[in-house]
């Protein structure tokens, strides 16, 4: 944007931050007076322009919703986008949709689009690949709001909405011990996100509150993708000590054991049990029909735009940030009841 | 947009049509210089303002294309939208995403949020509710070029990318045909979208072609919904006269079907073979495996996205414009084998 090199100007001269001098020109409630006089002053005797589209679209809003996730083909990210867009749509807002396919640069570029003030406000889950997130503090910082949901970063001070994964996993392995499985594996998802994490140590604890051991070799990372499912159930059931149960961190994944447990001739749940997360309405269709961890999707698309839009038209950031933590539910079908089996 | 009312005027005065004016105006190569002298002329003698935004936007490209899709979790759509990203981002371009939930109302807001200029080009498959095209003519008189997909619009003239519906559902009947079925349903799309009147003949042609008898009550018509798919399979397999297989007009339709078949305690392909129209990846997951008409939905994104950008690069309207008709592929699987089964 030729506009913010002089905007940086402005903000040297002066001695305060870029998104300072951004706020004073747009008149935001969080600029004193007195900055805010200087700042136009110095404007005025720079012979300050700024870029007619910049300075439309800061005093126009878009009534633009800039929404990111990883892939708009998993369904847990489309039922989210359609909670965020039922939200605002109804409050007259429209809905721009990107995907990164798990991409840090092209999560960069989509981030990039918006800062040049296509949206009033962006709702990301980020991608697996991304371990800076520094494009978000940045955008913030042109003062534009992010609300985080599901992949969350802690590295940016906002709203952020997610579920009990720790919770989540907890109850999925307990449910598979109380069945009666006793090795029970665990395909985790990327470990720098922190849903895979909390996935894990769910999974971690239940096993020793029950007093089952945590072994390395029944551990193993996987994408959330099923084709990667399909290759880690393949190295899991070739150890020489079989598990009984896989718990998978999603329901891709598990779609993905599931198949290849098919074809390597097990029976489920007699011969090992499995369970995903997610409960894509899917799960629901396979034969057998799979256990897994619902996560209220839509709930979470709705949730993160009534946030964003609070920030959007609140003139002030506010006190303090919130991290709403829903809860999940564990859906339990046939690929996971070896009792009656 | 406050400046269209003011392009209107100058093409009241002159009698000619907005978008002669809109072209003449951005120094277009499809109009006379005589028209664009007196465009300007009069532009001055009025003293003609265009809106700032709108002038900047007219001259400096977005680089970013538009997609419309009906539904984004319909994994058809996700997989054509990644072939327009593919081609998009390698050659400079962002894409956003919309959807329209096959809502007429909901197209309508999008397509008028490109309108505004946010996107230099729109991909478009059209909502199964929209009966009126008129939004789409619109934006092309904006100058935004638009190319189709899939579901096309006959009253707008542009490039579309097809594939031969009609030879897919041709096969598809032919093969259940010659599988041993006899007694052939067909469930329908929304009649107002050409697919599904292409995919109707098809079947009805091979019917015809092997001297079956073409039956008012074994075509039914749905949505193309997973849900609606369960509930005309209820109604099919109610009648007095049982079909002995089920063409389904898209593997959604398919898999509710499926569903159904199930729950009411059919064998597949014994008691009743099954067809889709798409092939998306589950439905080889499902069991028996669904047969499926494939459809190249990547390269028909790809195809579209290469459309629109020489649209969009070149100064002139090309002289006439292509429709891109992809082969369709037979996928069989279990569920329709009735030979060997």
């Amino acid at each position: 944007m030729p506009a913010s090199v002089t905007i940086k100007e402005i903000a040297r001269q002066l001695g305060v931050s870029k998104s300072t001098v951004s706020r004073a020109l747009r008149d935001s409630s969080e600029i004193s007076q007195e900055t805010k006089d200087r700042v136009l002053e110095l404007a005025r005797q720079l012979n300050y322009s700024p870029n007619p589209i910049a300075l439309s679209l800061l005093n126009n809003r878009t009534h633009t919703l800039g929404i990111i996730v990883p892939e708009i083909a998993n369904p847990f990210f489309s039922t989210a986008i359609g909670g965020v867009e039922d939200i605002a749509y109804s409050r007259g807002y429209h809905v721009m949709i990107y995907q990164s396919h798990e991409s840090y640069e092209r999560e960069l570029i989509d981030v990039q689009h918006i800062a040049t003030r296509r949206a009033d406000g962006l709702i990301v889950s980020v991608s697996s690949q991304s371990e800076k997130h520094d494009h978000f503090v940045e955008l913030q910082e042109k003062g534009i709001p992010i609300v985080f949901f599901d992949r969350v970063s802690d590295a940016v001070q906002t709203h952020k909405v997610i579920v009990d994964d720790y919770k989540g996993a907890y109850d999925a392995t307990e449910h598979l011990i109380k069945e009666g499985s006793r090795r029970i594996a665990h395909i985790a998802g990327p470990p720098n996100l922190s849903i895979s994490r909390n996935r894990l140590q769910g999974y971690r604890d239940a096993l020793q509150k029950h007093g089952l051991p945590f072994r390395d070799e029944w551990v193993v990372a996987s994408e959330y993708s099923q084709s990667e499912g399909t290759e880690r159930a393949y190295q899991l059931m070739a150890l020489r000590e079989r598990p009984d149960a896989i718990f998978a961190a999603s329901d891709r994944i598990a779609m993905g054991v599931h198949w290849a447990l098919r074809q390597l001739g097990y029976r489920m749940p007699e011969d090992i049990a499995l369970m995903g997360f997610s409960d894509l309405s899917i799960s629901a269709l396979l034969d057998p029909p799979l256990s897994s961890v619902a996560q209220p999707s839509f709930e979470m698309g709705q949730q993160a735009a009534e946030l964003l839009l609070e920030l959007i038209e609140s003139k002030s950031t506010p006190a303090s940030f919130e991290t709403r933590v829903l809860k999940t539910n564990l859906v339990i079908r046939r690929s996971s009841m070896k009792n009656i089996s």
